[in-house]
């Protein structure tokens, strides 16, 4: 059988998932390989057969294993398909059964032994917060709503401390990686009142680390930690003394980038 | 005990909501009405205690009974409060108690005897529809998603024909009122593609009206439906002859008027 190597562009809703990785429960990657394998036969014009290709000829690899409860807006994924597949058809047809709370926004062709992680030269998280003693219904679970006001100027200072290459074991959840050096390139925020929005660009990022930053960003706008404190954390190397993560449902993986 | 007559406005995400109107379930009213009464003595400076100022007391009236799974960005209700609550003070304390999915925009003093149902001039709501073949999963819980194309100048002329003073007994699912007759003053269309929203506006709405006139304009944008049908079937005061109601969960009450 010819295959064609393509990348997806995906957007969800983390609400009510387990996550992206396959796994227990409801997963967004379990749930987009059913939907795939499903649609393929009726977008290849009848020459692939129900139940001929499976999830496992199908190799579908995320760029970003999100955490349970985080949103994805450009969630990049890797897949191989049948040369018959017509991927405009394969677009329709897997919205069409896909659930509400994910959309497939683009399939395009790339070359052949594309992989979206491996691949990928840096992802970009946002973090989003709503301020004032008001909260948004309809944006309460894409968002964490701290009632206090935030000093900007604090947390654009700790942010400033927190770019660069560090050794970010003491603001990671995870103990398995040797190498917990990470390059962060760029933070940025956007206020758009009563909502901020925190992007976070780097080559990779540690398990939990876009939260635990959020956190330390956090405390600094409140003033419950300093700016300084922040770069005393990095420089301890010490997971213990780190912050607990920001709550899951404020981040959403941006977008992801590859070398053209 | 002296009182002061209070206009609030609200918001909610209807999606987990039984409806505005206390009764069986969890409705928004009644988790208002709890919260209210519960921080009340903390907002009066101690001039109320626990327990005196009750649900019956506070009178709480919504100007509009929202269905399940309907959402809210203007809802108006009045209630009577005792003289000694401070607004602002009831106002924070009060969101700071309230579930994500309803806020409490504003709270603010109005004549003696204000009834947010009776006196309100004009209601406002939103019907929102989003369509393609892609949706959008963080706007799935406050869309409907249409994956046809629908045509605007259709949709136009069929709201037009809806658009003022008719008996409306074939657009509702009433059937207890015996004055079925009300006043359409503006359907107006946001285009916003992906997205349409459609605003309607008058005196008030017969139950499931709202719903039912979106279902007649989708008809006439998917073409399944002409637009003179539209009119014969307001002619016909026939309810057995409207189709469906649209789902619930694209629907808004977006504002409530009062004369000043």
């Amino acid at each position: 059988m010819a295959h064609q190597w393509v990348k997806l562009i995906i957007a969800y809703d983390g609400s009510r998932f387990k996550g992206w990785q396959k796994g227990n429960g409801r997963t967004v990657q379990g749930v987009l390989e059913q939907v795939l394998i499903t649609v393929i036969p009726r977008a290849s014009d009848g020459a692939i057969h129900p139940g001929i290709y499976t999830a496992e000829n199908l190799q579908l690899a995320g760029a970003g294993r999100t955490d349970a409860g985080v949103h994805a807006e450009g969630q990049a994924a890797s897949a191989i398909l049948p040369a018959s597949v017509s991927l405009e058809a394969l677009l329709s047809a897997a919205n069409a059964e896909l659930p509400p709370d994910i959309a497939i926004k683009s399939i395009i062709p790339v070359p052949d032994r594309f992989h979206a992680r491996y691949h990928a030269t840096s992802r970009t998280y946002r973090y989003s917060i709503i301020t004032g003693p008001v909260g948004n219904p309809f944006r309460a679970a894409y968002t964490w709503h701290i009632p206090e006001k935030l000093n900007p100027e604090a947390m654009q200072h700790a942010a400033a401390l927190l770019k660069g290459t560090h050794d970010f074991t003491s603001l990671t959840a995870d103990k398995s990686k040797s190498n917990r050096v990470r390059t962060i390139t760029d933070i940025h925020f956007e206020w758009a009142a009563p909502e901020l929005h925190i992007y976070y660009t780097a080559d990779s990022f540690l398990w939990n680390q876009v939260r635990i930053m959020t956190m330390v960003l956090v405390q600094a706008g409140l003033g419950t930690m300093s700016p300084t404190d922040a770069a005393a954390l990095l420089e301890a190397k010490n997971r213990s003394l780190a912050p607990e993560p920001a709550p899951a449902k404020g981040l959403c993986l941006y977008s992801v980038s590859y070398k053209e």
